[in-house]
C-alpha cells in the first residue's frame, strides 16, 4: 500500500528513492502522482518526506495537482552544466546530482524507479558513478519484488473501487459483445450481419474497442481468437478471419482506465450456434479447475498452492503440464494467475514456482486453461478478484460463463 | 536505418545486442520484429548475424512472423538453472548467460536495448556481472544518441509509406473534428449539437478517438485545451468544459498505429466563431515563425539553425524565449521540433541548443507557438515532413490552417 513506501524504503536501506518519467506509462509514477500527470522528469523522495518533482516548464501546470511541491528542472542551472560539461548526457547526469543536493542528500543509497529507455538509464547509471559518486545509485534484483511490486501486491480501499469501476465497465462491455453477436445470424456456418456482411474479427475487435471507449477505458491488446488461434494463450486472433459455429473462441480483455491506470483482465470462451463434445469436455474440465482454485484460495497461503492443486488436477485427467512437460505447448501451459492494477502482471505471481504469499488486499487473476492447437482448439476461463483480509474471495468479475452463444441459423 | 543496425554496433564495439521485451511499449524490438509480436522474451543479434527470439512458449507463433529462428525461453534449462540458485532472478540472470553462449558468443561486450521497469533492468545488469563476468553489458550515455535512435533517425522507404498513410488518416480525423465542430451551432457564447446539449472538451476527445479507431489508429492523449490551458504546451484540456466562442484552443493529435507503431503529430490552433484580435496577432506571428523554418529547411543543416532563426523572429518581435529567460513560461518556450517515427520524440532534436545535423531520410515536426496562460491563449501550429535526401522538405500533414472554424449563431 501507497502508506508503506516508507518501510519498504527503510527495509531496502535507501535514503531516497527517484522515479524517472521518460515518455512511457510508468506505474510506479502514476502510483505516485495523485490527480498530476507529467511526460518527462524527475520525482524525488527522500525517507520520511514528501516526494518533489522536477518537471519540464512545460509541464507544472499538470505536475502541480499531485498535490507535492513542483519545481523546474530545465532551469538555467542545467544549461549552464550542459555548457561546462560540453555534453548534454553529462551535464543532465551531474544535473541530478545538484537536484539531489537540492533536496537536501549530500550523499547516500538512492533507489531508482520508472519505466523507459533501458538503454538510456543504463548509460545514465554510468554517467552518475563517475560524476556523483557520493551517491550509490541501485535497482532491485529481485524479480517481481521490487519496493513498488511489494507496494502495489496490497491494495488500498480508493484502489479496490476503481478496479471494482473498470471491472463493472469491462462486464458491461462484454455483455454489449455478446447481445451484439447473438444479433447475428448464421449461413452456411458463418456469422452475418443484418447488413448481408459476414462478421470478421477485426470488426469484433473495432466494436469492443469502441464500446470500451464508451465508458472511458482503453483496450490494450485483447485477444479474440479462434480455433488453431485459440489454441496458443497469447494469439491475439486473426482479424480478416470470418467468426464460425462451433469453433472455440478465446476472448481474453483487458482494458484499464483511458489513458493508463487500472486494469482489469477476464477471459471467457465462446462457441458459437453450438460447441463441438471434446470443447465442452475441456470447457468443463477448465471450469472444474476453476472451481478448484477459487474455492481454496484464503491469505496465508503460499500463492503456489492454488496451481499445485490445479496442476494436481489436470495432471490426472492426462494432460501436459509446465510441471510435467516445461515448455510444453498443449495441455495446461501457464500460471494460475497473477495479481493486476496499475500493471497487467504484478505480484504476486501464481505459478507453481511462486515463493510468494497470498494477503488480504491482493487483487489477483485465476485462469485455468488448455491449449490443443494442434486440434484446433484451446479453453481459458478467467476472473478477477480480490482476497479479503477476513478470507473471503469477492469476484470482481461476474459476467456469465457460458460456453455456447445462441446465434439463429437462416 | 534498419539495414545500418551491424555498422551502427561495429561504431560502439558490440559484439552482440540484446532487446528485452518487458510487456511494455518497445520502440527498439517494434523496429526489429517485423510482423512478429512478443511481449515478453529476449531479442539477440550477434554482430552479423541474424537476430534469435527466445521467447515464452506461449508467443512462439506470434514470435514465428518476425522471421527470425524462435527458441523456448522458459525451457527445463531455465527451471533447472533457479532451482540450483534456489532464486528466481539469480536463475534468470545465469540462463541469460546460457543463451548467450548458445548464440555462440563465449564472452563480448553486450549493448543492451528494450523498455521497462528501471528497477529491474539494473537489478538484471548487477546480477550478470556477479554470475556472467565473461561479459560487459553495456547502455549508452549519449542523449538521443543511442543505437536506435541513430538507426531510427533515417528512414527508410517502408517507414515512410507508414508515416504518410497514418498522416493521412490522421488529416482525415482533423476534417471529421473541424466538420463535426461546424455542425453545432452557438447559443450563449456556447457550442450546442442538434440535441441541444452543450458541447464539452471530453465529448470532443471521445468523438476523435473513435474516429481514429475507424481508421486504426489510436490516440496517445491528444491535447484539446482552451484559452488559459492553451497557455500551458503540456495541458490536455479539461473534459468539463464547454466549447466557448472566441477562445484558443491548441488542438495537438499525435496517434500511432493501432496496437503500437508509427505516430504522426500535427497541431492546430482553432477559435470557434471568431478570434479576439490578440490571438489573431499572436496566429500570424506563429505563421511566420513557421514559414521561415519551412523554408530553411535542408539536410546537410545544423538541427538547431531554424530554431535559431525562429528565436531571432520571436525575440525581435518583444516575446520572451526559452534561450532569453531559460525556464520561462510565457512567450516561445520549447524547441521548434523533434524527429517521429516509433517514438513521439526521437533524434533528430531541434532545439537550439541539438548538435545534430539534418539529413535524408529525417521525418521531423516544425512547430513554433506562443504562449501566454495569464493573458488566456496560446497558439501553436505543427506540421510533420520528410526532408528528402534532394533537399526537398515534404510535409505529412496537408490539413487546411485556418484559425477561425465557422460556426452559426443562433
Amino acid at each position: 500500500m501507497k502508506s508503506d513506501i516508507d518501510a519498504l524504503m527503510a527495509k531496502r536501506n535507501l535514503d531516497a528513492i527517484i522515479i524517472v518519467a521518460d515518455e512511457i506509462y510508468n506505474p510506479p509514477l502514476d502510483y505516485m502522482m495523485n490527480d498530476g500527470h507529467i511526460t518527462t522528469g524527475l520525482m524525488i523522495k527522500r525517507h520520511g518526506a514528501q516526494p518533489v518533482l522536477y518537471v519540464s516548464s512545460m509541464e507544472t501546470e499538470e505536475a502541480a495537482r499531485s498535490g507535492y511541491e513542483v519545481r523546474i528542472y530545465n532551469d538555467p542551472g542545467l544549461i549552464a552544466l550542459v555548457q561546462e560539461h560540453k555534453d548534454i548526457s553529462r551535464g543532465h547526469a551531474a544535473w541530478w546530482g545538484r537536484i539531489l543536493a537540492a533536496c537536501g542528500l549530500e550523499g547516500g543509497r538512492i533507489g531508482l524507479y520508472g519505466a523507459g529507455d533501458f538503454s538510456f538509464i543504463l548509460g545514465r547509471v554510468a554517467l552518475l558513478k563517475e560524476l556523483c559518486p557520493q551517491y550509490e545509485f541501485v535497482g532491485e534484483t529481485v524479480l517481481t519484488g521490487t519496493l513498488f511490486d511489494e507496494a502495489f501486491a496490497t491494495k488500498g480501499s480508493d484502489e479496490i473501487e476503481r478496479l471494482r469501476s473498470v471491472a463493472q465497465r469491462t462486464d458491461l462491455v462484454m455483455q454489449q459483445t455478446w447481445d451484439w453477436l447473438t444479433s447475428h445470424h448464421a449461413e452456411g456456418g458463418l456469422l452475418v450481419g443484418a447488413d448481408g456482411h459476414t462478421l470478421t474479427i477485426g470488426k469484433v475487435k473495432r466494436f469492443v474497442r469502441k464500446a470500451l471507449l464508451d465508458v472511458d477505458l482503453e483496450d490494450t491488446a485483447m485477444i479474440f481468437a479462434q480455433g488453431r488461434d485459440a489454441g496458443f494463450p497469447h494469439s491475439r486472433g486473426e482479424d480478416n478471419d470470418a467468426l464460425k459455429l462451433g469453433q472455440a473462441i478465446v476472448f481474453d480483455l483487458f482494458p484499464r482506465e483511458l489513458g493508463g491506470g487500472y486494469f482489469h483482465d477476464m477471459t471467457r470462451t465462446w462457441s458459437l450456434g453450438y460447441a463441438t463434445p471434446e470443447v465442452q469436455a475441456a470447457y468443463d474440465e477448465v471450469m472444474t479447475a476453476f472451481d478448484i482454485a477459487i474455492e481454496m484460495i484464503k491469505p496465508g497461503m503460499p500463492a503456489n498452492q492454488p496451481q499445485l492443486a490445479v496442476l494436481d488436477y489436470f495432471e490426472s485427467r492426462g494432460h501436459q503440464t509446465l510441471r510435467t512437460h516445461p515448455g510444453t505447448q498443449q495441455g495446461y501451459v501457464h500460471s494460475l494467475g497473477h495479481g493486476i492494477g496499475l500493471n497487467i502482471h504484478e505480484a504476486p505471481g501464481m505459478s507453481h514456482l511462486s515463493t510468494a504469499t497470498l494477503a488480504g488486499g491482493n487483487a489477483i487473476t485465476v485462469e485455468p486453461g488448455l491449449y490443443y492447437p494442434e486440434k484446433g482448439f484451446g479453453v481459458r476461463i478467467e476472473d478477477s478478484c480480490i482476497i479479503e483480509s477476513d478470507g473471503q474471495v469477492t469476484p470482481l468479475t461476474t459476467f456469465r460463463k457460458d460456453l455456447v452463444v445462441p446465434i439463429e441459423s437462416r
